[in-house]
């Protein structure tokens, strides 16, 4: 067990959550700045070589659980809140691929983001691999996704 | 900020850390469980349709962390922790990909785990696409890379 710590803010044009598109077929291509609180910054010693991050975020705004949860997706049908991206999950963490753009100090441009503007930011991590996209499959959302 | 909840942990072919395969090419295909919390076993309904899960789960050994860290694949340089999958992050938050083998109760049998045995799960979400190959990129790990 630990108590999380902030180690940034991120900067997005989301001031509320219906502007951040969701649901099958959005595309997260907005811009926006991972600000690492200065205490931080050497922490990002040789990131610039990657090409893809992983972002752990907190969703601060997200007030308790349930287990089961009625995605925008799919809301006719429940499903267990580790099937989706929910916010209201036992432990308030949420993980974005974000593309990297370059940096600037202490802080990342990225490509991508779709938190609001000012979640606090957890983790940044190196994207290193895909799964062999034969591979892929995606449950129920491949069942909702009109694109098939 | 948040005090973290332990879902359930994982049981794994790994009782030391120096069982773990490491580093450059280290092929993580040992089989395990995911046993969650009776509690929390609700919140797996429909997760069998995912061939793969990302994983959350607490580096419950580490203790304290370094912003500067010296990843076993390229000792002689040193690289920032978040260009890194050091244990020692300010948030001990560790994130794997498992390939979902089959649900059995409260359980997920997965291939892929990389964890110690007894470790704690924090969450579980779907896997649901990845960066395209032709745009990935891993930095320093690709200049050290005997396979390149």
């Amino acid at each position: 067990m630990f108590t999380s710590r902030t180690i940034g803010y991120a900067s997005t044009p989301y001031k509320s959550t219906k502007d951040i598109p969701k649901g099958l077929g959005a595309k997260h291509e907005a811009e926006g700045l991972l600000k690492l609180l200065p205490e931080f910054a050497d922490g990002l010693l040789d990131i610039e070589g990657f090409s893809h991050l992983f972002v752990l975020w907190e969703f601060d705004k997200s007030d308790g659980y349930d287990l089961i949860a009625h995605p925008p997706t799919d809301e006719k049908r429940p499903h267990g809140v580790f099937a989706t991206r929910s916010p209201r999950r036992p432990n308030p963490i949420a993980l974005s691929v974000v593309r990297l753009l370059g940096r600037e100090g202490a802080a990342l441009r990225v490509a991508g983001v779709d938190m609001l503007d000012g979640t606090p930011i957890l983790d940044i991590k190196p994207y290193l691999s895909n799964v062999a996209d034969s591979d892929l499959r995606r449950g129920w959302l491949d069942l909702v996704d009109p694109r098939r």
